[in-house]
Order: C-alpha cells, then structure tokens, then sequence
C-alpha cells in the first residue's frame, strides 16, 4: 500500500527550530499505562520532524526540560481545571526544578487530542516556551458518515474503492490505523462504516458473522478515541430474525432487538449506536406499520440504552414518487413537516440528523428550517464532505466556508444569536446529544480523497466539528502549512484558490440556489432539464420567461417554516439574499437584480465569470510547480483542466439552455451556442 | 417450465372440419429417413385439432386419401417444378388410384416449412381437397439477433431472462426446441444467439470450451432448417490469442481467424457465420489499425470462406463522442459516409447490415439512404422486433405497419419501382446473399414476449422476411385467428388495435420524425431534453420559436444522399411528408401544415388523440373479455392499462415542454401543465 499522510506528513522542521525541539523531545514522561498511542506519534513526530528518538519513562523526571503527558488524576501535579471527558490542557509549567510541557486531560481519549494539537502547534510555529492551550470541544457528536457498501463500492465515493470493505469481508490493515490517526488529529470521535443504504449483504452486517472482525476495527479505533456506529436495516427483524414484522410496537420486534444489542455490545463494550435511515428512499421504517418515527426510533433507543449507546435518525424524509404535475406538493418542507410534530417525542438518546439545507447538498440551499424548529429533540447537523453535488472531486470545491456560513446563520429560533452553530454544540436549548456527520469523502486512493486539495474538506469540517466558532481562514492557513510547509506563495495561491472555489463551482453550474440542473443518477455534469419530470419532487419549471418554484406564503408556504424576520425576508423578492432567490421565488428573466442587472444577464455573467476563475486557479497552481512534491502538482493540475473543460460544459450548455427559452442574447456579444 | 405456444397452440378444430381431416391424416407417408421433425409436428397437430393419432408410412400408400410428405427426388411422381433450396409445394393430386396431398420440396428444410405451412392453411379453413401452393422465400437470410448476454441478461429485452444463457453457460431444454419451432414456422433460416456488443465473457463463445455446447445447440435448429450464427469482437485476436493486434492485414491475425474458424466448423459443420458490430458504440474494429470496413470484413470473411459461412458485418458506425457545440457533424449522415465509399469493395461473403433508418430505431425515420445508395454491396436490413423506443412491450406497438412502409419505399435507385424490398431481396441489384436481420423480442416469459400482442411482431417480421410483398393486413390476420381462433369480434377488434397502434404510440410520443426526447440509457418514458447535450449526436435544438435540425441541402446536407426525386422531396419543406418534417427540416411552432393547423397545435392535438386511443383500445379489450383466455386477457389489460397512464405522461411531458417554450395554450382549451 503507498498512499500519503496527508497532513500527518510530518515533514523536517528547519534546523533552528529542530535545535530548540530536541531539548524537549530527547525525553517525555508518560504516565499512563497502555499508551502506545501516545508514544507512537510522539516518536514519529520526534523522528521525522525533529531527527531524534526520544526516550519513554513512565515517572516524572529530573530534567532541565521535558514534556509529561497524564490524565490530571495521574499527574504529580494538582491542577484545578474542569476539562470535560475530551478536552485537554497543554501548558509550559516549572515544577520540581524543571520546566515541563503538561499534555493533560481526564481521559486517555483526551490525551491523544493533546498530543496532535501539540504537533500540530509545533509545526505551526507556535513557541513551546510558552504553551497554554485549553481546548474542549463544543460538541459532543463528531461522526464521519461513510457510505461504503461492503462489496467494496462507495455510494457517492470518488476517491477509489472503500477502506473498510471489500468482497463482502472488513478489511484491516496499516490503512485502517492511520486512518484513525487521520481523524484523531482532527477530533472526529464516531464512525459509521456503512452506508446509510442498508441493502443486500449490508443488512448483516449486525449479525454475529461480522462481529468479530468488527471488535478488531473497534479495538483499533478505539485507541484513537473512535467509536464505531452502524447503518441498520429497520426491516432487520424481518430479513434476519424471521420475524413476520418489524413493527416497533411488536414486542417481539423489541425482544429482537434488545437481544441483538446486547450481541454487539459483548464485543464491542463501547459500540456507539445505530444510524437510520427509516422511510426515505425505498428505506424501510416505522411508516409501513402504521407508526410514528417517534416510536420506531424509541423502540431502537430503548435496546442500546442500557449499554450507553444512541439511535441517529436522518431527517431526510419526502415523498421520492412525486408526479411533476403536482404543484402543491413541495419537497423542500419535507423534513419540517415530518418532525417538527415530533419534537419532544424522541427519548434522550436518540438524535435526530438533518440535512443542512431541505433538498439534498446542492451547491446552495438554505438553512433546514428544522434547526431552530425543533427544540427539544437532540440534533446533529449532516454536512457533506463527499462532492456528490459539487464536483465529484474532479472540481476543487472547497466547502468549509459554505459550512461556516450555515454554521453562522441565525435562526432567531430563540431571539438574535440563535445561530445554528449554538443549535449542533447544544447551547442554545441546553441539550446534550447534539453534534456533527460529515459524509466521507475517502477511499483507498493514494491521496485518500482524490483531488489533493480535497483533503482540506475533510480537514475542515474536523475543525469546525471541533470548534464552529473558529475562523474558516485560519482552518485553511493551518491546513495548507500542515499539508505544504510554510512556503509564503503555496500559502497565498492554495489560500485564494480554496477560499474562492465553492463560489466558482457555484458560478458556472447553478446560482441563486437553483440546483438540480444536473445529469439524473450520477450527479455529474449538466442537464438542465434532466430532473424536470422526474419523481423526485426536484422541478425549477423554468419557461419562456420565468424561473423557480414560488415558496413564499404566496406559493407552496416553506417560508413560513422558518421564524421572523427569515420568514419575512425571505418571501419578499426584494430582501430575498439574492444566492437563493431561485430556491425562494419563481422569477422573470428580465427581473432587476440590485447590480441593475436582469437576472438572465446576470445568469449568462456569471457562467462566463465561473470560467476564468477556473482559468485564474489554473494559474496559481501552475505557479507553484516546483513549490510544492512533483506527484501532488501533477494530479492537481491534471485535475484542474478537467475542471475546465467541464466548467466550459457547464457554462455553455446552462447559458445555451436559456438561450433557447428566451432568445434574449448576452448583451456583451460572447459566444452562446443557439 | 410453463409457457405458450403462441401461435402454434393447435386448438381443436371444429367438429365437422376435423370430421373431414381425419381420412386425410390417419397415414401418413413420408419418404424421408429421419424425419422425426416432420412427424411430431404431423402428429402434434393431428392429435391436438383433430383429436386422432396418425399412423406413419415410409412408402406410397393404397388408399383412398393420404397425405405423402417427401423431397422432389424421392417422389414416386416426376414434377417438373423449380424449387430452389427452401420453396415448398402443396399440391392435392390423384395418383395410382388415390388422393394424394403431397408435401414437397427439394430439401428437407423446404418440407419442414411445408408442413408448417399446411398445418397453418388447414388451421385458416383452407380447403384441403383443393390445395396448390408453391411458394418460395424472396431473401436467402431470414434471421434473428438476439442482444442477449450469457449471464442471461437482454440487452433491450423485456421479456424475461435470456433463453440461451444463464450464469455463463449454454441452456438447453425443451424450450430450446419449441422456440426453434416457432422460427422454422415462421421461415426463420439464422439465428446469432449473442449481443452484437461483446464485452467480457461473450468473447470466449468462439473458444473452444464453449463449441460442445454449441454444437448440441445447433443440432437442434438444424432439424428445423435454422443455422446458429456468433457475434464476435473483432480483437479476439488480442483478447484471446494472445497477440499484440488484431490489425486485419496482420498475418498472424488472418491465420488466427482461420484457425478459430476451422475449429468452429469442426464442431459445426454449417455453422452460419459471424456478425460484427466493429468500430461503433465503443467495440473494436479495423479502424483502430488504420484499417476500412472492407479490409476488416474481407479479412474474416476470407477464413469463413471455406466452410461456406459468412460475415455480416454492420453498417451501425458513428461518432458517439459529439459535441453537442458542433453543428457540422449531423450522426444521420453516418453510414452512409462510412459505407457508400466502400461499395464494390467487400467480398461475396460479406454482407452489410443495414438498420432501417440512419440514426437508431426511433418511431419513426427515413429509410437509410444506404439502401439505394450500395449498388454492389450484399445487403441485409435490420429492423428491431424488440420496442426499445418503441414501448418496451408494455406499450401495444404493432410494427408491421412500419415494417411494411419500410419495404415498400421506393428509393428510385435504378428509376421508379426501386423498392427496398426489392433491394433486400435481391433482384434490384442482382445479388445473392441479402436479407432481413430482426432483434429478437424474446425471453423466457411465459409468453415468450412480455406483452402477449407482441407475439404479433416477431410473427410478422418472419412472414415479411419471407414475402416482403404479402400485405400486411393479411398477416394480422392470420396471427389473430392462428393465436386466438376464429371469433370475428376477436379478429375485428385485435386486427384494429394492431394496425392502429404504431401510429397511436407515435401520437402520445415523438411524431413528426423528431424522436429521442427518451429518458437517456432504459429508453422508456418521456424526456424531452434528455439527449439534447450529450454526447449521442441526437439533438433536436429547440428554441423559443422553432426545433428540428435542418438535414436538407442548405444544412447539413443529408438529404443529397437520397436519389431523385426524395432528394428534391425532402428538401423542401412543402413537399416533405410531414411524418418526417422535424428530422429533414427545423420548423417554426407557427408553422402551417397542410391541414391549416400551426405545427404547434398539430403537436397538442396528437398526444391527446393518443391517449384517448389508448382508451379505446382498452375498450376494445375489454369486449374480449370470456373470448380470448383468461391468462392472456388478464395480462394484456394490465399492460394496456400500465400503457394508459405512461401515455399520459408522455402527453403531458411533451405538451407542457412545448407550452412552457412557446407561452401559446392548447387552442381547445384542454389541460396543459403550465
């Protein structure tokens, strides 16, 4: 297997600072037992970075400097500091005629935070003289999503095959530690190996034939302080138990169950949860016997609840057999209209998990109104890492600031400052169970995510998981100087294309939150029309001249799922933000936009703009030849003139298209095809 | 297995018809050694409709009336006939004392179609007494392509699984031998049992751990007159001789070939040939070796030769990497630019294999100028018995209204009366080795074609295979009474909804030749825009105020590939025949037809006067009801009514995409989704 560290590269530091390293490094007190972990990224780190092997002890030292690393309990040190089960403390102290570097915490999971910060730090250039960091996560759930079938394949994977599976069988292998690294050093503490898509041979995956093999991932990823959750099959008690049914008010269904949980937990003590996706897309659940998501995701809840486990409930809930000539049924207010009756419902250790926008990770769409709709059900935000919508990692997109921006969104659920962020780390309604799902965007490529620079969408949506409050540009510097060194033009040009990039695709495929222009099945390239008559209730109806389906109270009513003033602002075509007019609003082509400019002008500007900004980053990349490791330039690049040319796909055949409804040509005279 | 007979289910005769046969088929004589095939089907019918067992004899009889079954030369009488391979006499005469109804022909093929023959006059009330018939077939090949997959999957089929494959291996069974009689009832002299498309395992059916199988395969068809023909991928050479080409004018290719071929014909000693699909849709050919059609061809055909096999080869070669941008490649000027140049060029063994229109099955097209336009080239034309475009045989689609258009077309290549059938049976030209291909419409359904009425068209394209000139009418009738016997009101009402339907599903779908507006990969259902960016070359282009591509000489010039006066015809758009109006001409919405009506309100009209034929054809169904089976009644509604709701999507689709294009409604106020 070669395949790259990605930002665990751990690459020399220059001799000044590895001078002043070694010092700290030659000798690190661990005390704690069982630390392999621990010592294991110390000496990597020491020997790569720094070129020595420290030495391990397992006491505190005589020592002019050294670094000691403890839970609080096992420090000869009493310090008085409440870090929660994940939050840790790095602090320079003298103590007992040394100086020591304190990694600290209450638990062995905290640790290994404590020590990739360190790293990370270090490699930042922070001075390790005066280190004093106390960091807690906000929220409480930081979960990876894969969608790996276990014949190998990935659902919405672009970065080759699944790392977890293969022929049917778990693979483990070096490949399975380091990712677990991977996600440690960026405080991701839950992964569902499976597709949320329980079909065929998935749906034994809770079966006592995997779990033997599924205790040995855990074990792995356990050390990393990495749960294992899985995807499940409603129907289970049906396919597997030979039950008749698997109606939650069946007790037998709840005897399965409670008995299938405790199987799992006999392996796997620390077993997170399972996640559901119940009634959605031809997905068994609850709705085909009659009963309420509410008591299908009790009924589960109430198996794992005596193991500490939790049940994760995707909201993604719409009626995918909608007949296009149905113009009241609206599948933007599916989720709201499904849970928002439920809310209060759902026992303690169930979460509910939302898509950010009501359709389906399209490149914008607004908030789910179910943040800050629901108040009193535990909730995780999903987000998707994977570029289903949004590239398939053959475009950069770089989706850490659209992921601020619905971070940064106020609700007004609880008056100003009821900002989504504070709904998912579970402030602002004082809940527990909240949190974070990114849907993976990793495979067994030699860059694990295809295109190199999408390993900052992974990178990025750890950090905010860990911390939304933190600046998305000082996620991508840290990304970018961990991943490439501190070379000042990598850092500039890598920091404009990213920052920019979500905008571009934006630009050349669908803006104002139009969507859905795109080939049916596989998500990729454009066809305007390609889900206009399609059941999935995903229609713009464009015609001769107007544009997008009306949801203000004057049309299908979604705006009146959110609270005032988006209520307000969002079904008035004049304060409607102009990103998502076409999600809001059916609009006239020749609609004024606030530049001056008609839409379908505008329309035409941006698809030209979205180009030459793909052209632009070709630049800047191409800038960097010899700045940055020959492998990783080549397939940048390589991957950058299929983005062109695809850009060009997009502009011309979505310009072409409104072209021919109008006739109205680009006022700038460039070529539109007729 | 449980399936039907079709349209060899041999009711029981009437009383006093079968009270009058039964003199005649109490003995029988047939002067044949191994003539099982003869006798079963004899004795089938005779017990079936007659109700008696006949008594065979292998010589002349004493007796008053017989039936003597025999070829030419075996005769007891001389006849001064001139058969041929395949023609057959029917001929009731008193010899030596006795009536004698002779079967009769020069080969034992021509005596299997003889008895079919009879058995289907006696069945349509022909008078036995009087029997004179001496019929020939028109074109030497009469053959199916079946698309099927040996993982038994159909590429295009919708009947059921394959009923020569399953999990990579040969089926052979009962029903193997029970299709083979429908065939040879239907005067079916070659079937190619495999995709035109060999991908994967397909390419081993030439080696030689499949031929065993083969073999005991062509047994069996061969008792009925039917040669088994392979499709084959032109780089076998590479794929399983190990060389590095498969370039035609290589040697070691050559000698390859005839090496693979002498190994087939050992086990198969009239084995018919191959048919290759090269240099299109992504399969090999000589073009990838800089090679022509010509070199390729000849090149197989010259290792066949020997044997006395063939090589037909298809005519199906274009660019199926367009871009939509490029305006100047036009994919129905294809084969036309690909084969004319070669005319003259391809040895006796090989025959070209013509679809029937330039582009690809569609409702309806222009007859491929091809057909006209090769004067010096081995002709076979290829019409698809499977609805891929045409209802997938859920839709009632009779094509032999089509089919007969088809063969009566008049291509004016040598002066007036240059008829297409008169082209692919030969005589226009003067050749020998021309024909009909169909693709199969069977699978392993009980009634071997899905839709039941669909067995209407695999009868209908044997029957014009063998006599281009039969009417139409006459064959529907014929199938009618020979599938459900002789009730009027059955034959009136099947007979109407058969004749009408073709024009109906072109109603409800694409008329005018415009076609393609299909969801793109399955081909079922409606998509207007489906195909129009891609990169297939079917683009349809509409605008605001007109669609259609301009093929005329002042576009891209493909009606200059069409003789005097369709050259002329076509071009202009008041004299071009407005079923093809939107494939020669790009026409505006207000366009005038001939009945007055704009081209726009024609389109409204149509797809609602399909749909309300589909209603009638489901009341016409429905007054069957207790005359026709159960079994058969039961599915043909269900599919008819499966019909009525998939026309009406296909009425509104394209009603509302042309409305929300133009703005102008439905002048007869009916409704139009906005």
């Amino acid at each position: 297997m070669d395949y790259r560290m990605c930002w665990l590269e751990y690459r020399g530091l220059p001799a000044d600072v590895a001078g002043k390293l070694k010092d700290w490094f030659s000798s690190v007190s661990i005390l704690e037992p069982g630390s392999s972990v621990l010592k294991d990224e110390i000496r990597r780190f020491s020997e790569r970075s720094i070129g020595i092997t420290p030495r391990f002890y397992s006491r505190p030292l005589k020592k002019e400097k050294y670094i000691m690393v403890g839970r609080l309990e096992s420090l000869p040190i009493k310090l008085d500091v409440n870090l929660g089960e994940e939050g840790f403390m790095l602090r320079t102290i003298e103590w007992n005629g040394s100086k020591i570097l304190l990694v600290t915490g209450e638990t062995k999971k905290a640790l290994v935070y404590g020590i990739f910060d360190l790293m990370k730090r270090i490699r930042l250039g922070e001075d390790i003289e005066k280190m004093n960091v106390l960091a807690k996560p906000k929220a409480k759930f930081r979960m990876l999503n894969h969608w790996d079938n276990l014949d190998g394949t990935i659902e919405r994977g672009y970065a080759g095959n699944s790392i977890f599976f293969k022929d049917n069988r778990i693979i483990i292998n070096q490949r399975t530690k380091d990712y677990a690294r991977l996600l440690a050093s960026i405080g991701i503490n839950g992964v569902v190996i499976n597709n949320v898509n329980v079909k065929k041979r998935e749906v034994y995956l809770i079966d006592s034939i995997y779990l033997k093999k599924l205790k040995k991932l855990a074990d792995i990823f356990r050390e990393y302080g990495i749960k294992i959750y899985l995807s499940i099959n409603f129907a289970s008690p049906v396919y597997l138990g030979g039950l008749d049914t698997a109606d939650p008010l069946d007790e037998r269904v709840a005897r399965w169950w409670r008995e299938k949980a405790r199987g799992i937990y006999d392996y796997i003590p620390d077993f997170g949860g399972f996640l559901v996706k119940a009634d959605s897309e031809f997905n068994p659940g609850p709705h085909m016997f009659g009963r309420t998501h509410a008591e299908g995701a009790n009924m589960l809840a109430r198996a794992l609840a005596p193991f500490g486990g939790v049940v994760i409930w995707r909201a993604f809930v719409y009626n995918c057999l909608q007949d296009w000539r149905d113009y009241k049924t609206d599948r933007a207010k599916a989720a709201y209209d499904n849970f928002k009756p439920l809310d209060g419902q759902f026992d303690d250790n169930v979460i509910i998990q939302i898509k950010y926008g009501p359709m389906d990770f399209q490149v914008r769409e607004p908030v789910n109104p179910l943040f800050g709709g629901m108040e009193k059900t535990n909730q995780i935000l999903e987000l998707q890492i994977t570029q289903e919508y949004t590239g398939q990692q053959i475009h950069l997109c770089f989706l850490g600031t659209l992921w601020k921006e619905i971070l940064e969104f106020d609700t007004f659920a609880k008056g100003e400052g009821s900002y989504v962020k504070r709904i998912v780390d579970g402030t602002l309604f004082d809940r527990e169970n909240n949190g974070f799902a990114g849907v993976s965007n990793v495979g067994d490529s030699v860059n694990w995510t295809g295109h190199d620079l999408a390993q900052a969408n992974l990178y990025a949506f750890g950090r905010l998981a860990w911390n939304p409050d933190e600046e998305i540009e000082r996620i991508v510097e840290e990304w970018i100087k961990l991943t490439f060194g501190d070379d000042e033009k990598v850092l500039e040009n890598v920091s404009y294309m990213l920052m920019k990039s979500h905008r571009t695709y934006e630009k050349y495929t669908t803006p104002f939150g139009l969507g859905w222009m795109v080939n049916p099945g596989h998500h990729y390239g454009p066809n305007p029309e390609g889900y206009e008559y399609s059941k999935w209730g995903t229609y713009h109806r464009a015609n001769w001249e107007a544009i997008g389906v009306d949801r203000t109270s004057r049309g299908t009513g979604y705006t009146l799922q959110y609270h005032s003033p988006w209520k307000e602002i969002y079904d008035d075509i004049n304060t409607c933000p102009e990103d998502l007019l076409l999600f809001f609003h059916r609009v006239r082509y020749d609609h004024r936009l606030k530049s001056g400019k008609t839409l379908l002008q505008t329309m035409y500007d941006l698809h030209f703009e979205g180009v030459e900004e793909v052209e632009e980053f070709i630049k800047k990349w191409e800038e960097l030849k010899d700045r940055v490791s020959p492998d990783i330039f080549e397939r940048v690049k390589e991957r950058l003139h299929m983005q062109l040319e695809h850009a060009k796909e997009w502009r011309d055949v979505i310009n072409t298209y409104f072209y021919r409804r109008t006739g109205i040509p680009d006022e700038k005279g460039r070529k539109i095809y007729p």
